[in-house]
């Protein structure tokens, strides 16, 4: 006699499923949940006999995968979207955005500019981002009142900004926001030393022993552009990964961000301790700071996932940018078309961004135990005509645009491209009054 | 007393707009059309007093812009979109496409083709195409379809093809293709040898001369790979762009695409001959050839516009796309992030182009006298606020998913993201028989 059918909460049923893990393309499946969690993966015909779905969602058309992990970003700066484009990076730091950050920068901001990040990223198929920003605790109510996935930092500097006055207090007002945040299964933490050229040796220390005794993932700036090079070893005598390596804090756990300028010895390094890269290569260009070797990386076995920085110097936090601008520079400076093919894209997305994060066994495929993270995307438009290889199109013809739903851990967030929490018109106002704000401080300054 | 209102056939009320020339940004300005011509852009308030339109369109929260040009593209080719990624450039040509080509080439496939091409184009705000490729007299009846300007290729090879049996059998089909179409203002032609590897000095020097008599430019691929220059080397002695040089090809009229590889030589060879390049800086990626000195060209003189290539090696035909990866990677290669500002790219991707076609008495601008080729751009997602500079915008944020409506010569092609033709559905279903027939063919290679 046949088993009864089980009870589950949603068969999504579309044309295809790119799982990631495994890195196979399946047509004519469905994906299982129950409780927020993929419970299987199947062919449709056999899901119809074994379950019994509160709801079904068939998606014609459209190509299945794990939601998109963005690796690296500085949430709120969404208020900042092209304050200040096409200048030099120290005049963009010096006269734009850090004195825009002085004068504004409150909970306010954060908890607004983060909803703005929020609401952008879903609708791009990002169902989790790294962040490095300031006032955790307003960036994690955002993400909380989105149903996203969030990994907050706790951002260390030595010097003070509105939020804090020392390392010490960076780091006391972080971990504060962490223990109230310990009830939400969501939300994480890193510890984020800015990087190498703003944080102490004896901080980089005392985040190196938090990080195995809390067990935190640590995301720092590295190796950035050239002048932070030069001008370690001008002062310290080693390149910067050298000195973090003597401090103790590379490992798995180091999430290293963009990584442009590694020498052979750095990338050893660097694979040697298990690390990972946020490579964020729309960002290194539009700040000129070059183009990191990700082939050599990926040669090397080092863990490279993909950011998008913030708003202000990309200027879209688009996870679908990043993977085929990644997939393009790979090819065009290794000389080698083959580099960095569709599919190694769409895993350094999505699986190498969770492994990075400590997140693999939760999130970044489409696998029977993870959360139910999950990504449609129509291939179905006159331009994504024809479609021989659903990756490929995933990859270079596709755009966030054909994102139409999204859900994380098995709650919709996005339906039919429209956000499903009804705050876009909230979230119109308060962008619009930040944009006053900082455009009166814009115009004073010229 | 003051003068009665002008009758004309269309005013235009953006929130913004972007003449390129002059280069400025207007607000609360109007563009007024009529018989397919800028008659005006003045004041909105100003306009309502001198003009009386049949027709008065109001863009809430859109910027306009001149419509764009595809300066290189073979659009049949996207019948072949992603047929063949992440391949190396020699086993893509010879074991995909050129045996795709022979097997399947023919004024359908090129109708066919083109149709899509130009629908995917218009829809992402491009108005203007500069094709190569096969039997243009069925891309022409393409172009007409959908009422794009298009600058087909008199496409030449010295080697036989379904379409033609030698250099002058292709010549000659192509200037008989040229003479029926004659009547139609917006459909033009190049003289397009192919390339310096696959045409012959005698046929050169009759193009020169063509060009010259005909009053034609020459459209012809240029020092795309490191490999194409030194099998020249071996084989005449000197670099491909010095042997067209001393072949007479070099001056106003000639379009140099890709020029990936450009020595100082080549650079002050190409600004001495007032030569224009087509930049196509996603298919020079793609296909591992490099990345082309843009800032230097640029710097010399040389009048760079931007293409796409044939969405075989693309995959979209998105000029949104080639003006954002022509401006990151100018920033990234040149190591300042002041380098290719947003004005300059959307120069590159209109009035650059224009000037290459010799029609920039034509288009390529929102200019009094010229032809109405205007793009409408929402900027009012909210993924592209807050919004401080508009022009920054177009180029970083916005994408062709973007484009609400295009008008070409004063008639309106798109219209509230819709194409106007009404051609979709049989679209749709004469790419779906072609994708079976190239699929047949593929599986039956593996």
């Amino acid at each position: 006699m046949p088993k009864p059918p089980e009870h589950i909460d949603l068969l999504i049923e579309p044309t295809w499923i790119a799982p990631v893990d495994p890195d196979v393309l399946l047509t004519n499946h469905a994906v299982a949940i129950r409780q927020g969690r993929i419970v299987d993966v199947l062919p449709t015909p056999d899901a119809h006999q074994r379950y019994l779905p509160e709801q079904r969602v068939t998606l014609e058309g459209q190509i299945l995968i794990p939601g998109l992990i963005n690796l690296h970003t500085h949430a709120a700066m969404a208020l900042m979207r092209g304050l200040a484009d096409d200048l030099p990076l120290m005049e963009w730091l010096e006269k734009h955005i850090w004195p825009t950050e002085a004068a504004h920068l409150s909970p306010q901001f954060v908890l607004d500019g983060t909803r703005l990040a929020c609401a952008e990223m879903l609708l791009g198929g990002i169902t989790c981002f790294n962040d490095m920003y300031f006032y955790p605790d307003a960036a994690a109510i955002a993400a909380e009142e989105f149903g996203m996935r969030a990994m907050l930092g706790i951002t260390v500097l030595e010097f003070p900004t509105p939020y804090a006055s020392d390392a010490e207090d960076y780091l006391n007002k972080g971990l504060a926001v962490r223990e109230r945040w310990l009830h939400n299964p969501l939300i994480g933490f890193c510890l984020a030393p800015h990087a190498p050229y703003t944080v102490a040796d004896a901080t980089f220390q005392r985040i190196a022993t938090l990080a195995g005794q809390l067990n935190l993932p640590v995301h720092c700036h590295i190796h950035e552009t050239h002048h932070e090079i030069e001008s370690a070893r001008r002062a310290q005598g080693v390149r910067p990964l050298s000195r973090l390596n003597s401090l103790g804090l590379l490992g798995t756990q180091f999430i290293g961000v963009h990584g442009v300028h590694l020498d052979e010895t750095d990338i050893a390094l660097l694979a040697a301790h298990g690390c990972s890269i946020a490579h964020c290569p729309t960002s290194n260009l539009k700040l000129a700071s070059g183009i990191a070797p990700v082939a050599s990386m990926r040669q090397s076995g080092i863990n490279v996932g993909l950011g998008t920085d913030g708003a202000a110097s990309n200027n879209r936090l688009d996870m679908f940018a990043e993977m085929r601008l990644a997939a393009l520079l790979a090819k065009g400076t290794s000389g080698n078309a083959s580099t960095l093919s569709a599919r190694e894209a769409l895993h350094m997305a999505t699986l190498a961004g969770a492994i990075a994060l400590g997140l693999s066994q939760e999130t970044g495929s489409i696998t029977p135990g993870k959360s139910a993270d999950l990504v449609a995307v129509s291939l179905d438009a006159l331009n994504m005509r024809p479609c021989y290889d659903p990756i490929s199109h995933l990859v270079h013809v596709a755009g966030r645009e054909n994102v139409t739903n999204v859900w994380v851990a098995g709650k919709c967030c996005v339906d039919h491209k429209r956000l499903a929490s009804n705050t876009q018109n909230a979230l119109e106002s308060s962008i619009a009054l930040w944009q006053n704000r900082l455009e009166v401080r814009r115009e004073s300054c010229r």
